[in-house]
């Protein structure tokens, strides 16, 4: 790291401050170099369930790390516990990392940490990390915008409101020209598909669901809207999955992944014309 | 780097195979590991003109290196050509990297240069990189996902299409819950404001335009989406600009960012209550 280090300028990492660092989907390759140097120079780190266990492995050894990722069956440390905490370590002067999966700003309520640090005069550090809706379909062989195909894409988060409801902007999400990928989708499938078609999306448009992205052990299932739901029943989906709706899934042959983040032209020669819904993990 | 190389499991780079490969918005801190990877054991780069100087100065000095950007007054090379130029240096048996700014899959036509290659039986390895709606804002204090304010954000380029038209899905964009990133939005930005308004988005909702974002000479400018147009002209705005509609703009105190990525408390604090419309640059 040290050639590279040295050709670029760093605000230092002080004592007392809190890097909110996004690592990335899972793949430690897809840290940046940014994130890397907090890992090295943290002092304790607060961690949550998506960070990689590659990733967990690139921290200093003898440093403190806190747990605070949700697991089955159990509840996870609310937020105002997980601010408290970060705010009690900076003030014992402390380099704090916070490390979360993917990007800390998209779904991953690094807003609200950074608001509490601040307004208790804790200065942050901020780090964006390669998110989930890139990184997966990057290593997926999807492109997320792809010309005369989708002129955008849109993220948006298919988790149940507090009333149990999913109220979403369903007739914006329902523009063809658009990638749309939803994050912690899977206990919500059947609504998404059921108002997208309602609200006019093709019931034909194609999806894939990306299971455990840029890992080695990534799983990709491709179908059409319509079965959407019985595509993640047929697979036995569980999270973390994200879920990719628009033309852009079958626009780049991406029948030829079977190493994730590697476009093989053998492969893709002999998958042409092959039914598209294999899995390609 | 070979201490974190030897942890991780990297697909190898061979001759004959083009790695598209995205750089981030500026920052060469923002860089993965797996795009330095890429830039170390390159033969060969085919790059674009939002590759910051600084990463272009972490390539291999005595490689070859084809510029294909646009420049001022002068035209971009088409994208037919580019892609010519990459097959014939895969069949000279080269590691060709094709170097972009941001991600090569969000308005970076990667998907297109994948397909080109994959047709013509050359391999491709793919590397997202920090786009720079994420990057940017994240180093300007804005997150592109709030609780209770931004359920979502959209990407969508502002480029005319070869009719002089911006047709976009307005309604779809004009809803408030999401946030909007305009790439490449800077000479259609009466049209934006315009259709968003008239499409219901509210006159009053908060914006910021980044300039060179995560650059150390990083811009960051706040306003309403009413007086948008203005805002930019007042600035002298040019490319490269990213324009961010929606609420979380003005959420997390952003006043507080004299140093790209780095939200101070003390800044925090003394701004408090002050006029938003200041230049943090
Ligand atoms: C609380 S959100 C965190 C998102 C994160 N901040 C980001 O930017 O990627 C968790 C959701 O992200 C998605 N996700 C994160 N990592 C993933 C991966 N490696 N593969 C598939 N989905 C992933 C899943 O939808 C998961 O339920
Ligand atoms: C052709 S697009 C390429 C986008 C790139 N593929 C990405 O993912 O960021 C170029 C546009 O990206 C935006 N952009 C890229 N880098 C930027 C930066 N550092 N600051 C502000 N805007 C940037 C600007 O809107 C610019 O006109």
């Amino acid at each position: 790291m040290n050639l590279v280090s040295n050709k670029i300028s760093q605000t230092p990492f002080n004592g007392g401050e809190v890097a909110l660092v996004g690592s990335g989907p899972g793949d430690p390759e897809l840290l940046t170099l940014r994130a890397l140097r907090f890992i090295e120079q943290a002092e304790v780190t607060v961690y949550d369930r998506l960070v990689s266990d590659e990733i967990m492995a690139l921290l200093p050894e003898h440093i403190e790390k806190f747990y605070v990722g949700k697991e089955q069956a159990k509840h996870c440390v609310p937020q105002d516990k997980i601010n408290e905490l970060l705010l009690d370590l900076a003030r014992q002067g402390k380099r704090v990392l916070r490390l979360k999966g993917g990007d800390p700003f998209i779904f991953g309520r690094g807003g609200e940490e950074a608001q509490f640090l601040l307004e208790n005069g804790i200065s942050c550090h901020t780090c964006p990390g390669i998110t989930a809706a890139s990184g997966c379909t990057t290593y997926a062989g999807i492109p997320l915008t792809h010309r005369g195909v989708a002129q955008g894409c849109t993220f948006i988060t298919g988790h149940m409101q507090n009333n149990g409801q999913l109220n979403l902007p369903w007739q914006s999400l329902a523009c063809d020209s658009q990638t749309i990928v939803f994050y912690m989708g899977i206990n919500t499938l059947p609504v998404i598909t059921e108002q997208l078609i309602k609200h006019g999306r093709r019931s034909d448009t194609p999806v894939a669901l990306i299971r455990k992205g840029t890992r080695e052990d990534q799983e990709v299932y491709r179908g059409i809207l319509k079965t959407l739901p019985q595509l993640a029943q047929k697979h036995k989906i569980t999270p973390p999955t994200l879920i990719i709706i628009g033309d852009v899934v079958n626009e780049l042959t991406s029948e030829a992944v079977s190493i994730p983040g590697f476009l093989s032209a053998q492969e893709y020669a002999a998958h042409l014309g092959t039914d598209k819904q294999v899995k390609y993990a």
